[in-house]
């Protein structure tokens, strides 16, 4: 098969209560995308999009031919993907099969999210559609109440007491605060000290509230294209080197593994294989940090550092530029923001600018990054989809 | 490419009011697909689902991996689909690129749908969500009133008289209400004749009941694989030889074409380029008719009939099993029932099991058939998926 290749980008401003509809948020994303790439919509010809709920957020389902029929890409195959907070991952690894298998040249994908409406407590139900409905939702398992598990667990299988637990989830939410000073797109620019995470309000213990990603609304979009067609366009083209997706069930037939996740650890094994990398090999990393501890569970996951200890590397700076593995240099879902249908193509986005050198502007560029992993999580460890590129 | 085959399917009852939740009725018809594909739940690498109304119907989105790990196919690649009443379609040729790629050998494809427990009001305004939201849905276009609405442009630009349109109408659906009777996964076993369809409740003028299609539960699968490996497992493998999909933006902007529906016709083209065949190639047909003006301009669409010839087409038996082209012979979406996302693997499910020549115990069989054609529609026109099967 084909390489394949980013050739252009796109990003909203994260915010809570954009006045804008999702058509109109992946529109303008979109046609920045298409822009930086050196084409024109018409040159588009198919599009995918992450989005989860846009039927409940504004009545609005199948934006993806709306939007795209708006721009000018006219007539395109527009698919939609759904798998919760993954969506946006599973379109773009979805696109590079077409275009890798030889069938399109060049497409779009887009993600998109208005989460923030419905307000945080309806929001909070609503996301735990994406748990187990007929057992563990009426058990109490919102998502807040699932991480707090996953804590817990984390806890005692590591033999970490709580209290040392919550100064190491802290000291996650404090980088992310941190470097999403540095990034315009961020949602929220606002340090944050340990302390002030520790004393901030209780969601589901030990998950505080500086313990989770808030809902946000906004829009993400990259175009790919194959390598020949990258080569004319760009200069300097992001390749996929690696894609891998996998599934587990609901949270209780999860349970001999948890508080691994196991659909990471083989997602993130078919992206390392297909690339011929390690974990070694990787210069930054966007992960999934819906909740602080989740953040932790995933550079785990990914090979960064060994099973109860990446508490400790946040702390020591080891997921900081200049440390082992820059970690959400984004300001990550916790600060950055997290448009659910939009995150994996944020992800996307960020670390192809990187890869590119396109950061130093804005003061948080990994230097000499040539190998990049995006890590996203759907629901309570049901799905993950993972990319891997290098320049 | 490699070719692509379907080597097993499952379907359900179509029904109102299904006890089980979409999770149990996607499980037991993918274990029969899986049962007539003559592998094992392990075998499985992928999964496609097509699901529309997941989160609205019952609470529950990302069916795709719970359905999955509860039948087995533990820790596969899920994805779930939308695009309205498409949804299982481009699930089915999102598959196909998969397989012909060579990433995967076998995938399973699902489409389930619980759509009446919400009853008819509330799910004529639910899925006016797969029109525009914002400016067509306030101004009264539900389905029901865009079909309508279609039908009235195509008597107009025709020079049909309502009254002889409405007995073209009507035809459609009596033919549908017959062969659903050989159907018995059909959710109406009911002959109906023309006097019973003019007579039946207005709808939205001149769409009647008898034109509508029902609100339905259900649920079906197909198992896929490269011929390779098809040819090792079964005896009659049925092999995909085009695929096409294309979308248009809001109703408003297609005005120029209506009530041609565009993205239809550039997505037959497509699969018909595909496969090498013309619509005289076809040996049967199993289109969108979610409403018997849609049934119309469908066959037209695809090149069976001139523009505003197929209602007589009907009317003279030239789609009956015999005439020029079989169509709906399941009994269609009018009477074998329409779960959205499942319709499209349904409608696969359909022509699969025609072309191996095992309808003849249901007393449906078109003899001989060796090419058939699969059309699902998306909302009003939005997103039209198109599937080639011959063998």
């Amino acid at each position: 098969m084909r390489r394949v290749a980013v050739i252009g980008t796109g990003h909203s401003k994260f915010c809570f209560n954009s006045p804008k509809t999702q058509v109109e948020l992946l529109s303008e994303v979109a046609i920045d995308a298409i822009n930086e790439a050196n084409i024109a919509p018409k040159d588009v010809q198919a599009v995918n999009v992450g989005n989860v709920l846009g039927d409940f957020e504004e009545g609005q389902g199948m934006v993806q031919s709306f939007f795209a029929n708006d721009i000018g890409c006219f007539n395109v195959a527009a698919s939609r993907f759904e798998g919760a907070c993954a969506s946006g991952s599973m379109a773009v690894r979805d696109a590079v099969m077409w275009v890798a298998s030889g069938y399109y040249d060049i497409m779009l994908v887009g993600g998109v999210e208005k989460a923030t409406a419905m307000g945080t407590g309806l929001a909070t139900r609503t996301f735990a559609m994406f748990g187990d409905s007929r057992y563990e939702f009426p058990a109490g398992f919102t998502f807040p109440a699932v991480f707090a598990l996953l804590a817990h667990l984390y806890s005692s299988k590591y033999g970490i007491p709580l209290a040392t637990l919550k100064e190491q989830m802290a000291a996650v939410s404090v980088q992310s605060h941190e470097y999403a000073m540095n990034n315009p797109n961020a949602q929220i620019h606002k340090e944050i000290t340990v302390q002030d995470a520790l004393k901030s309000f209780m969601v589901s213990s030990p998950i505080q509230l500086q313990d989770a990603c808030p809902f946000t609304d906004g829009a993400a979009a990259v175009v790919i294209a194959s390598e020949e067609v990258a080569k004319k366009l760009s200069k300097k083209p992001v390749y996929f080197a690696g894609i891998g997706q996998a599934s587990s069930g609901k949270l209780s037939s999860q349970s001999k593994y948890l508080p691994r996740i196991y659909a990471r650890e083989l997602a993130s094994q078919q992206s390392y294989k297909m690339a011929g990398l390690t974990p070694k090999d990787m210069d930054l990393c966007e992960l999934h940090d819906c909740f602080s501890i989740a953040a932790m569970i995933a550079a785990e996951g990914l090979g960064f550092f060994e099973y109860g200890k990446s508490g400790e590397a946040w702390q020591n700076g080891e997921t900081r530029i200049g440390g082992k593995i820059p970690i959400n240099i984004s300001g990550g879902l916790k600060a950055k923001g997290h448009p659910i249908g939009a995150t994996g193509v944020s992800q996307v986005y960020e670390v192809t600018r990187q890869l590119r050198g396109d950061m130093v502007d804005q003061g948080r560029q990994v230097e000499g990054a040539k190998n990049g992993i995006i890590d996203t999580l759907g629901g309570d460890g049901v799905l993950v989809s993972m990319i891997l590129t290098n320049q």
